[in-house]
């Protein structure tokens, strides 16, 4: 069984990772190597790939993502929502994301948005 | 471009349509021969896996899908919420679907629930 929740946090966790060497030990943990991520702005095939836009997050140090409800979802399919905004803030922009897991790993990610605040 | 409102629409068209001819008709035409269906309940590979799903909806017959909103998406990702019920009435089931188009036919669905009455 897939723990959803688990594989919600953990996703989590690393776009709200600073350390690259440690981000990349998540990937390897958590993600298939094959592993793709697409949403509107970007996309990223494998660990390396993904790791490339995770990076794109130290742009914005103040800004953290949050698991927004509880995860949901059905055999290998999950689905869940987020917010990124300052910490301990109500959190400006929000997204659902839905992730196909294999054997326990990422399989792929594809996200969409859900509240952009004009003008960002 | 992908019109995601067409994609959508059809989809809704396919699950309303009562005539199985007319349902593998507009499977032929709007979905890939290889097309895949999933949601928490069930699952369809092909044109018969799908067509054999959308029959089970003449079981309700007063019940119909409509679109809640309008579709979303980007590329190939499109993503739209749905109401099911009677004619008319406030649709007490409710769900969100996440289709991939390939060359304009869906070549996949990932259904999730987002309301059923309990006991139902």
């Amino acid at each position: 069984m897939t723990d959803l929740n688990s594989v919600a946090n953990r996703y989590i966790d690393l776009w709200n990772e600073r350390s690259p060497r440690r981000r990349r030990e998540l990937l390897a943990a958590h993600w298939a190597d094959d592993a793709r991520y697409i949403d509107p702005l970007m996309s990223g095939d494998g660990h390396e790939g993904v790791e490339a836009i995770s990076g794109v997050q130290a742009r914005f140090p103040d800004f953290r993502f949050r698991l927004l409800g509880g995860a949901d979802g059905f055999g290998d399919h999950v689905r869940f929502s987020w917010g990124l905004g300052p910490d301990g803030a109500d959190s400006p922009i929000k997204g659902t994301d839905f992730a196909v897991v294999k054997d326990g790993r990422i399989r792929s990610i594809t996200g969409f948005l859900d509240q952009m605040p004009q003008g960002a």
